[in-house]
C-alpha cells in the first residue's frame, strides 16, 4: 500500500488524499471501512476509485445547517480514523508476509 | 433515482454514466452490486461517488494483453448488467411506495 499524506487545498477548501493498494480486495476492504465510518460519523467524502486506488476529497465548507467548529472536529476525527484503518490494513498485510 | 444514459466519449475513448440516488443506502446498494459485477467479469470501471451520486467511467482502450473484440463484448455485457441492476433497484423502491 502506498499513500500520500492528507493534503489541504483552498479552492475549493478541502482535504485530499490518494491511496494505492496492491490488489482489488485491499481496495474493497478499505472502501467498506470508509462506508462504515461515513455512516457512523455522518460524513460523506467524495470518493473516486479504480481497481487499486482510492482518492478521497473532504469538503471543508460546512453546509449551512452545521456548526463549523463541530464539523471541523468531526473531520479531524474522521481523518484520524482513516489513518487508523490504513495502519491496521498495512499491519494485516505485514502479518501475512 | 435519476440517471443519464450511457454516454460515449472519444478523448480518451470511454463510456460514462451518472446516476443519482435518493439516499446513501441506495448508493451503497448499487456500489455493492458494481463490486460484485467487477469481480465476476474482471472489469473495473473508474468510479467516483458521494452520498447520493455515482459516476461510472469505462475505458475502451484495451490493455495490450486483451483481445479488443472480446473486451468490447464483455463491456457490452457489463453495461447490460448495470442497466438490469438499476431497473431492479428502481422496481424495489416502486414496490415499497
Amino acid at each position: 500500500m502506498q499513500t500520500s499524506p492528507w493534503q489541504r487545498r483552498d479552492r475549493p477548501p478541502c482535504i485530499e488524499r490518494r491511496i494505492e493498494f496492491a490488489d482489488y480486495s485491499e481496495t474493497r476492504a478499505f472502501l467498506d471501512t470508509l462506508a462504515q465510518l461515513s455512516e457512523e460519523m455522518g460524513l460523506y467524502p467524495d470518493i473516486s476509485f479504480g481497481r487499486t486506488y482510492v482518492n478521497l476529497t473532504l469538503h471543508l465548507d460546512a453546509p449551512q445547517a452545521q456548526d463549523p467548529e463541530e464539523r471541523e472536529q468531526r473531520i479531524d476525527r474522521f481523518l484520524a480514523e482513516v489513518d487508523r484503518a490504513l495502519d491496521g490494513q498495512g499491519e494485516d498485510r505485514v502479518g501475512t508476509l
